[in-house]
């Protein structure tokens, strides 16, 4: 996309701009960290998400002649603001969690440095996109839990804003789903696609036997038949008569799943159909995922919950100046003081601290004492240096190195950080 | 924007065209309505809005060459049905109720009639947006009614995807909210923006008075101050000494706000800025707002909550055939018959009864007994007629029609619709 991104901006990030022109500390060079102060939901770890579409939209923040335009007729800032707008273009560092890495609270996944002008203009593009993404991860990855190695297809995009719905799509291609409904998210990320019919094709044609003949001379008896319009155990017959023993799979969108999959499966298998998979869509969040661990379905379709956030549907990011420079070039450290938002000053380093392989800790330092030690991994890594991106974080190369680090990481943690239940975080955050 | 919005789609939809061209049932003319099954949240009504987007985004709806090239090496459909869409323009007509109407289950909000094929490919882009910007509206007009006419800004852009900020917006404010801090949703749609400064400006600063003064000398002394970065107390004092009593408002973002504003305005008042006003926005809620009534907050800005529908994310809206033509030009109803999602089937009008101003029922008829009766308003309103936008629904027009609609029809409600607490639907839904 070529589009800019300079807009996404709440207008008091403009309004400090322009303060901080006039005051003569826009240049500052200043710290910005984005973190979580807890895991929504009361989870017991998240997954970061949404940093390669970051990283592009940064290049992509940029104010041509419509953007200035509007900006001056609106009195947003003034003139001389203006002018600092045209010519801006960040030229500052970024570092960041891995996309698909694990994360606690207080975590820093994301440092911007820069000016403090350059920085503060990119706080609402950071955080939509973190938040929303990092929420569909944060679902979409105890999904993949429950589902115990069955394959999981993300099809919520009817139930999230049309361009979410692909930014979901992805997240839980991240987080570990193996294809999405999602028909811009195949093209723009390489997500594999999936879908064939609707009730709506049934009940178009005269029959559903007229139905059924009609998608299977279109896309070969390996495809999916809804057989939950009428009569089950009727379309569970029309359908292995129709596909024969070859039918790809079965799909059931409505009633009580658990003793429904048993009873197809049955049927299934006493015509003879005994390769014909079993596939469920039926508003599944992962404890619904998980109570059908032990019926025989083959793989889930999942929508609303997902791309909702299962009950969490922004990860609660926020974007703080942790750090400036003063006028004499030396560092302060900064935080908000005052009642029950209370942050910690300063610039960040973060490491996850392993025994035998297993995640025991999530150690973050100030930088002045930082350095990896042995038995810990580090957690930042950079992503923009003096303002061109660096590393697979793109397009679908980074879609892909992010599902593989997302399993690693994940591959990391305690048995503890699986439970679907309220709790703890599974690693304590500890501040050195 | 003129970008195409073919690809925000299902790939199941359009595998059901590929297959009902095969069988020669895709030129069926066929009706399909959108509408909820219930209000989510246990809600007394709903508010529809995302319509004037709908209606944009369907004459966007077109099948380029990049598309098509992509779909072909896909597989997703067969070269048949490639040229097809290839020659895709939505040439039917849409009903729908008008962006800002009162809605309630089984209301049929949106009306597509069309050939099948013409129909189901927009399905995916017609509950995207209708159920995001639906589900803010939803949330936004409970939190007018709590404010209770104080003015509310929406700044939850940091907690949305980028682009579903910027539609957040516009259903804030068709739903009664004055403003928002996002700037796209300015430009784009003709909403008051607003907003000053974060706590990271003050942090910058050598002195929470340098940065008062900074952004005093920059915006004016009728600026918002930020006051709780450090001593709230401190800060309102240093406020009205840089700003004097012209100060417009201070706002806080922390704290235990019920007592917290009757110190703040006790202090201004002894200070002598007696017009200073109070702004309040610590992660409000419609709940939190009403809690509030009592204490002199003068706005309210509201983020998270809102464009996350506090608590009901998605309006749970459905798109489903109601009916089509057989082979011999006869209309025939049709509806999912098994388990736990029957529907209606049958193309339908809808009417809101009045007595005396007030709403009593929300009448839902079947086409053949339709007719608009004494008392009743007829809630379908034509949008697009073979194929081409009808009325004041796009753009900055359609939004300030669909602000003052909103205005209207929920003032006609009766006041049990107007309880935060989780209930029944407001109005009945007859079937006639």
């Amino acid at each position: 996309m070529s589009t800019s991104t300079a807009l996404h901006t709440d207008r008091y990030e403009l309004t400090m701009v322009d303060a901080a022109i006039e005051k003569g500390t826009a240049h500052r060079e200043a710290v910005f960290e984005t973190f979580a102060r807890r895991l929504p939901g009361a989870r017991r770890y998240g997954v970061v998400a949404g940093t390669g579409r970051l990283v592009d939209a940064i290049m992509r923040f940029r104010f041509r002649d419509e953007e200035l335009s509007w900006l001056s007729e609106a009195h947003v800032v003034r003139p001389a603001t203006i002018d600092w707008l045209a010519d801006y273009r960040f030229s500052g560092d970024v570092w960041g969690y891995r996309e698909g890495e694990v994360y606690f609270p207080g975590s820093p996944v994301l440092v911007v440095q820069s000016s403090f002008a350059e920085g503060v203009v990119l706080e609402t593009l950071v955080l939509s996109m973190l938040n929303y993404d990092t929420a569909v991860a944060n679902a979409a990855t105890r999904m993949v839990t429950a589902a115990a190695g069955r394959p999981l297809a993300e099809m919520g995009s009817r139930r999230a804003h049309e361009e979410a719905a692909v930014a979901a799509a992805r997240a839980a291609y991240i987080a570990g789903f193996g294809a999405t409904s999602n028909l811009e998210a195949g093209r723009t990320w390489g997500i594999p696609t999936m879908g064939t019919a609707a009730h709506a094709f049934t009940l178009l044609h005269d029959s559903e036997e007229d139905a059924f003949r009609a998608q299977v001379a279109a896309l070969g008896p390996g495809t999916t038949l809804l057989v939950d319009t009428y009569d089950i155990p009727t379309a569970v017959d029309t359908a292995v008569r129709v596909a024969g023993t070859e039918l790809g799979a079965v799909r059931l969108d409505s009633g009580d799943l658990p003793t429904l999959v048993v009873d197809v499966r049955e049927q299934l298998d006493a015509l003879g159909a005994t390769g014909t998979k079993i596939t469920v869509t039926n508003d599944l969040d992962e404890y619904a995922i998980a109570g059908l661990s032990g019926s025989p379905v083959d793989s889930y379709g999942v929508g609303t919950s997902l791309v909702t956030g299962s009950g969490a549907p922004a990860a609660g990011m926020v974007y703080k100046l942790v750090a400036h420079r003063d006028d004499d070039g030396a560092w302060v450290s900064v935080a908000k003081a005052s009642a029950d938002k209370v942050s910690l000053g300063g610039r960040k380093r973060a490491y996850r601290r392993l025994d035998g392989g297993i995640a025991t800790a999530e150690v973050v330092r100030t930088s002045s004492t930082a350095a990896t030690r042995a038995g810990e991994r580090e957690l930042l890594t950079p992503l923009v240096a003096n303002g061109e991106p660096i590393g697979d974080v793109l397009g679908t190369v980074g879609v892909a190195a992010a599902r593989a680090h997302r399993e690693k990481a994940v591959g990391e943690l305690p048995a503890a950080a699986f439970r679907l239940t309220r709790g703890e975080p599974a690693l304590p955050t500890i501040y050195e």
